[in-house]
C-alpha cells in the first residue's frame, strides 16, 4: 500500500461538493504548527492556538466553503464540534485533533454538511496518490489547481499539501498548508523547523499583501523512520515549503507569470526579505511583468521605499539567472536602454516573455540574501475579485 | 490684475508641449518644504534637501516628462542649472529658486527644452486664472485634469496646485505640490505646518503604495496680508492639502470612483491612520468598491493586518455618514447580511453606487481618529500601467 507521498504513516482522503468540501488526514506524532498574525483570527486558529501546546496529534480535519470568522462563541463551539467529528472519524480523541477552515467570512457554520462529508470520507481514509489528490483538491477555494511537494531523502521523507490562490481570494481568502514527515524529531525542534521555513517561503509570497484571518501550517512527524539529521530535515521542509510557496504565487488570480525577485548583498536576511518582499508586492512591478516590460525604474522605485537603509549608488538590478542573465543597471550606471544599450534591452524584453521572470536586487552592503515571490497583476484579477458578491 | 486664486505676491505661467512642460511660479517669502523619503530620490530632491535650510525662496521652476532620477553627477549638474534657468527667468539668484522634477526615471535631462520652455513661459508670468491653470496643465503627467485648490479666510487665503495620479503613473510617478499664502509667518512654524498637514492629507492617500523617487511639496509664505492666527492658518493650509489630496486620489489611474475611509475611536492618531490606510490600500477593500460590493469581511481583514494592536470585538464597520449611514458589523455582531439583515445589505449596495464611497471603522479603544484616501481597482489601471513601455 502506497503511502501519502511515501510518508510512512499518512493516510487522507477528501470530498468537494461544490464550494462545500472536507478533507480529513490522519497522521500520529510530534505535531507543530504556525497561525495567522490577523486580529480577526478565525474560530479554528483561536482553537488550536490553545490546544497544539500539547504538542502532538493524530489527524486533521478542514473544511472548504466556510471560513468561521466572525462568528462568536457559536464559531467557537462549531470549531470544537469539528474536533469532535474528526476524533470520531479517525477514532481518537478530540484534543488530539487539528481543525481548520477556509471560506466565505461572517457566515456561521453549516455542521450538517461537515458531518454528512466527514462520514462520507472517513470511510475512504487511505496512504495512495488518489486520496493525496482528493485532499488537496477538498481544500480549495479559488484554486485553478490542486498543490503538493514531495522531498525524499535517505532514510525519511517529507511532504505535504497546500491551498491557496495567493492568499486573496475573493472573501474567502486563506493559505493552510498541511505538511508530513516520517522521520523523528522533538516537537521544540519540529516547532523552530518549521517557524524557520514558513518565514522563507509562504512568508515569502505576495499576492496583494492581504494576510487572512484563517492562515495555518501545520506539521506532524510520524516517527516512523527513526530521527534524522536535522539539518537534513529542515532542508527537505524548506525545499517543500518554497515549492507549495511557489504553486500558491503561480496560482495567484488571475496570474500568467511567476515573479521571482532574489535580493542579495544585503546586511540582514531580514533586510534583503523586506526588499524582495516589496519589489515583488508592488503593483507597478506586477503590471510592468503583465506587460514584458523590464521597466527597472519601478524595481529601484519599490527598493527605496522598502524602509530598509542602504547606499542606493551601490545597487545593482538584474533579470534572468545563469547565462541568460542580463545586468539592466548598476552602481548609477544605466546597462540596458534603448539609446544607451539596445541589445541589453531587447535581451531583457526577452526574458519576459516566459512563463517565469526572475529579477535580481544587489544591494551591496553585504553577504544576506532572501527571495520572495509573486505573481502579475492581470485585468482578470480585477474581474475576479471587483465582480464577486457576498 | 487677479491674484493666484487672489494669494497677493503670487504669479505663474506654464507651458505643455505633448509630454515636456515646464511651469514658473513667482512668490518671495519664507519658505518650507517636505520631500520623498524614497532611498532612489531625484536629482531635485538631492538639490532642495540642501537648498532649502535658507529658509527663503523667490520661485520655482518645475518640469515635467522626465524626472532626473539615477542620473549621477550629470543629473544633479542639470538640476543645479534648472535653477540658473528659473532665477534668469524670474530675475534672482539660483539659491532662491525651488526645482522639481516628474516624468520618467533613468534618462538623462534635455537641457535645450527646458530652456526653450522657459524662455517662452518667462514672459507670460502673471497672476490671473488662466495662469494658474497653465501651470497646474504643465506639471502633468498621467493625470486626467488640472487639480488646484483655495481657502479664504478673513485676512488671508491659501492656495495651491498639485499633479500625481495617485503617484502612480507609469513609470513617471509624483506627486508634486506647491502651496502659497499671504499670510505672515516664521520659517520654524511655517514648516511645522507644512510637515503636519501634508502627513494629514498627502500622505493619507494610497493608491498603489508605491512612493516616488521625487515626490516633493512645497509653501511660500509672501507675507503681504500680515502675520494670521497660527490655527487659522494651519486650518486653511490642512484644508488645501485635503482637497488637493482627495483629488488625486479621485484621479488615480483608471478609477471610477474616490474612496474616503475614517478610523476613529483609536489611541493614537497614527494608529488610526495605520489602519485607515490598510483598508484603503488593500486589493481587495478596492476591487469590491469597484464591484459595488459592501464586503465588510475584507475591511476587517485589512484592519487585522495593519500592525495596529486593538481588540477585534470592540470594532465597528460602517458605511456612508451622517443620516445614509449603515452599520454593517458591530462588536461580533453582523448587522448587514442576506440572511440577518436583507434590508441594511441592500441600503449598504446602495450607498456604493455613487462616485464616493465613505466607510468608516471604529477601533472602540480611544478618541484618535485618522482618515485616508484611495480609489478603486479597475481593469483599466492595469491596462494602462502593464501596457507602458519604456
Amino acid at each position: 500500500m502506497k503511502s501519502l507521498c511515501a510518508v510512512d504513516g499518512v493516510s487522507c482522503a477528501g470530498i468537494k461538493e461544490g464550494k462545500y468540501g472536507l478533507a480529513l488526514i490522519q497522521a500520529s506524532g510530534m505535531a507543530a504548527a504556525v497561525f495567522t498574525k490577523n486580529l480577526f483570527a478565525a474560530s479554528p486558529v483561536l482553537l488550536m492556538k490553545e490546544r497544539m501546546a500539547g504538542g502532538r496529534l493524530d489527524g486533521i480535519i478542514v473544511n472548504s466553503g466556510n471560513a468561521n470568522v466572525y462568528t462568536g462563541e457559536q464559531g467557537m463551539a462549531d470549531a470544537r464540534r469539528m474536533a469532535e467529528i474528526g476524533a470520531s472519524a479517525l477514532g481518537t480523541t478530540p484534543d488530539m485533533i487539528g481543525v481548520a477552515s477556509t471560506g466565505v467570512i461572517g457566515r456561521f457554520m453549516k455542521m450538517e454538511i461537515v458531518e454528512r462529508q466527514a462520514a462520507v470520507v472517513a470511510g475512504t481514509v487511505r496512504s495512495d496518490a488518489a486520496a493525496e489528490d482528493e485532499a488537496a483538491a477538498a481544500i480549495m477555494t479559488t484554486d485553478l489547481f490542486p498543490k503538493h511537494a514531495c522531498a525524499k531523502r535517505d532514510g525519511f521523507t517529507v511532504a505535504g499539501i497546500t491551498k491557496g490562490s495567493g492568499m486573496i481570494a475573493p472573501n474567502m481568502g486563506t493559505m493552510l498548508g498541511f505538511l508530513y514527515t516520517d522521520a523523528e524529531v522533538t516537537v521544540p525542534a519540529l516547532q523552530e523547523m518549521l517557524t524557520r521555513a514558513v518565514d522563507r517561503s509562504f512568508n515569502r509570497v505576495v499576492v496583494d499583501g492581504d494576510t487572512s484571518t484563517n492562515d495555518s501550517v501545520f506539521v506532524t512527524a510520524t516517527g516512523r523512520r527513526g530521527p534524522a539529521d536535522p539539518e537534513e530535515l529542515y532542508g527537505a521542509l524548506e525545499e517543500v515549503c518554497i515549492s507549495l510557496a511557489k504553486q500558491i504565487a503561480r496560482d495567484g488570480e488571475g496570474a500568467t507569470k511567476l515573479i521571482e525577485v532574489r535580493v542579495t548583498g544585503a546586511e540582514y536576511e531580514e533586510d534583503a526579505a523586506a526588499v524582495a518582499r516589496t519589489i515583488v508586492g508592488s503593483s507597478l512591478v506586477k503590471t510592468a511583468v503583465y506587460g514584458e516590460d523590464p521597466n527597472w525604474g519601478r524595481i529601484i522605485g519599490a527598493a527605496g521605499r522598502a524602509g530598509v537603509e542602504f547606499d542606493p549608488r551601490m545597487a545593482t538590478v538584474t533579470i534572468g539567472e545563469g547565462d541568460a542573465l542580463v545586468t539592466l543597471a548598476r552602481r548609477g550606471e544605466i546597462l540596458a536602454d534603448d539609446k544607451v544599450n539596445p541589445e541589453a534591452l531587447a535581451a531583457a524584453k526577452d526574458l519576459m516573455k516566459g512563463d517565469t521572470v526572475i529579477f535580481g536586487f544587489d544591494l551591496g552592503a553585504g553577504e544576506a540574501s532572501a527571495t520572495a515571490w509573486g505573481c502579475d497583476l492581470t485585468e482578470k484579477y480585477v474581474e475576479i475579485n471587483g465582480k464577486y458578491t457576498t
